[in-house]
């Protein structure tokens, strides 16, 4: 017969989960809990609990805060993130710049080099070695700190097929039918750090989690496909806690999108989810570079927004003056805007109505457009959803600032929080260092 | 502290979530597997999946097939769904007819009644005791062959939020702000039934699954929203059973899609996912109900098409002979199904674009012009989905006599694969039957 589905919890060691459960009760309070707390929690006994949270602290997986008197028994020992032990490796090559961000398991950013240069058509075996180098420094650096890289994402601004890990083709960079890691090269002489590329618009929606940003674990519990018949006013998941499920665009000369749901990236069969730019929004229109009429990118992306203002594509597209002439009034600014917002918003009511979602981020080029945008965006939404959220946001996103690099090295660290085991088990090779100690500089 | 999140599986008692375990590896098996397939399987022990089996096989949940001699020991029993002793019962009220269907756990339908009528502004207080009274006489007949009712799903054409299980409309029945279910009443004198509702185009689109059909339990692992990072080749979610992930279209009057994700419906936020009848695929076309221009149903939905051969909203549309004359080539009905189908490509394409799905199925009116509306919406795919699939299916849904009726009754049936424990608890109040024995009528 064939083998009979069997679930994960089931093929891991009974170790490896435990200790999975005890890091997720860790980092998914809201409050810093006690290893009695984490105990009541997960229905482990304290003993275990114990040895486990040890193994975290041991690991500087997870960090003890000074006891806090308890009603009864002990005082207990607040248990948080670990602060600047670890870190996760963003890095991006965009049209415009090359970045590299190392953010540790607390969500701060300890270092990140960032070089600014036009990459439009560039050959991939000369740009990638540029930021391979710019990542050895980060990492030389971090190393002499006794920090730990658990590891790296490489965010490109194209269609990366999830399945194999190479690069279908990014036009904005030129490239097509690659695969990027060999040409970096190794990130340290051991070369044992590991790169896995992905969409830039999908890490930069990752980066915008506001709560339990490695919570994509959530969805495991079937929450969010959950059967219609399931659901219920006390089960729905997470309304209260809100900022979890939503869809990101990301808008430059490219315009893309992240789906998130219930915390946890939706990516489709390939990895292709997401592709809003090529939404018809005006079936008639101009041509993409796709070679359709009227898609999104063609009529609300960067070159779109150059050429209603009268520039050329290789322009610079002032976005802070052209939303202060807009907070102003200028006629010639407010007409654009409603056009490009109302098509903007024609294609999130494709969304809304086909993902019933509420929560709407603009980021790119739109982020400090937002509030000029917002009202011919929300307008064509209550046109054309007629199912349309009572609580709709339609916001700037909150991290726009490089925020590929930010969602690439919250990736990293969500591997180390699911399966902290690998993690713990390769500890012993790492030099201790003061964990409250500044990394470089 | 808050308290921390904890896995389902924890929450519930060992007992349970064994027997649960093993329900699901007889019904996900492709194959009948035996007590020892199942202890391999699961990891449990050959004496506890032995105590379970006997549990779900004495609530006639589970099946004994004669036994096959093995290489080594004991011949092995296969294990199967039972057929004919517990069923699921789907309910429906349409524009067009009232209907009642109860589906057993191997998938059959043991009886249906389906009375046509126009339920186009109708009255739920008089309609809704209407179907009742046809429930009641086909839970009647069950209850005297001894075959056991699980509990019943009510489809309806309109927006269903999920957080509360009420209507909040239903256009195309007049129907609106509505809890239906006490208007039914009890389906027998104990009242022991439960009734919940959902979406028509929802439970429509569950019945499409091929293989697997409870098999929303295994997105639960996360593999549908795994992310994108996460992925890689020997990963990738059911590539190779294909079927459990597409966008199934439902068309009459209204136009709504079910979106299957791994075998899981995915009903959004509030439960009002898939209204793809009210995404722009003529922004300044005719107006539609909801009042915008040019949603995919006020061009392609079945008023449209009546009007396009020149009949009346209350006319028949007899979509059969249209079939007959486009395969007959001939040009007044070919025009029309090209542009319909592009309207339709238009519309599934932003799908595709948003969601990655290869395998779009068409329901209600345009299964039977599948074949005709099939080239002109690839066609349009291939002009707007930069990213198309390399296999992609637009092709007639499989299951499209009354459908929703089918996955209603497999929705209830899922509930009892996944939670079996309340069930086999249950059964002593049932008296036993033949379960070969043919049941009502």
């Amino acid at each position: 017969m064939e083998p009979v589905t069997t679930p994960k919890a089931r093929q891991a060691s009974l170790r490896e989960h435990n200790l999975g459960l005890v890091a997720r009760a860790v980092f998914g309070a809201e409050r810093p809990p006690s290893r009695a707390a984490i105990a009541a929690a997960t229905g482990l006994t304290r003993a275990t609990v114990s040895t486990l949270v040890d193994q975290l602290v041991g690991a500087r997986v997870v960090r003890e805060l000074p006891p806090e008197p308890g009603n009864v028994g002990r005082p207990a020992v607040p248990l948080v993130p670990a602060s600047r032990t670890v870190v996760g490796l963003g890095l991006e090559v965009n049209v415009g710049y090359l970045g590299v961000r190392a953010v540790d398991l607390a969500g701060d950013t300890v270092v990140e080099r960032i070089e600014r240069g036009d990459f439009h058509a560039s050959d991939p075996a000369v740009v990638l070695p540029r930021l391979a180098d710019l990542a050895r420094e980060v990492v030389a650096g971090l190393d002499a700190e006794g920090v730990r890289v658990a590891g790296a994402r490489l965010a490109l601004p194209g269609l990366v097929d999830v399945r194999d890990g190479h690069l279908v083709v990014a036009p904005n960079l030129g490239w097509a039918d690659l695969d990027p890691v060999p040409l970096l090269g190794p990130l340290r002489a051991a070369d044992d750090i590991r790169v896995r590329i992905a969409n830039e618009a999908n890490l930069a929606g990752l980066a915008q989690l506001r709560f339990g940003w490695f919570a994509g674990d959530r969805a495991g519990d079937g929450d969010v496909l959950a059967d219609v018949a399931e659901r219920s006013a006390t089960e729905a998941p997470d309304l209260a806690r809100g900022g979890t499920t939503f869809v990101y665009l990301s808008v430059d000369v490219g315009v893309g999108a992240a789906v998130l749901l219930e915390g946890a990236l939706y990516v489709g069969r390939r990895g292709w989810a997401g592709e809003i730019g090529h939404v018809a929004v005006e079936p008639d229109g101009p041509l993409c570079q796709c070679g359709a009429r009227g898609c999104l990118e063609a009529v609300a992306g960067k070159l779109a927004l150059l050429a209603a203002f009268g520039r050329g594509p290789s322009d610079d597209l002032d976005v802070d003056e052209i939303a202060v002439r807009a907070a102003a009034g200028d006629p010639e600014v407010t007409d654009v805007l409603e056009r490009v917002g109302t098509f903007v918003g024609r294609a999130l009511a494709a969304v809304v109505n086909v993902l019933d979602v509420d929560t709407l981020l603009l980021g790119g080029l739109y982020a400090t457009l937002a509030d000029a945008l917002h009202g011919p965006v929300v307008d064509e939404l209550r046109r054309r959803v007629p199912a349309l959220p009572e609580r709709l946001v339609v916001a700037a996103a909150p991290v726009v600032d490089h925020a590929a690099l930010t969602g690439g090295a919250r990736a990293v660290l969500r591997d180390v929080v699911r399966t902290p085991s690998a993690f713990v088990g390769a500890s012993t090779t790492v030099s201790p260092a003061d964990t409250t100690e500044r990394a470089h500089p």
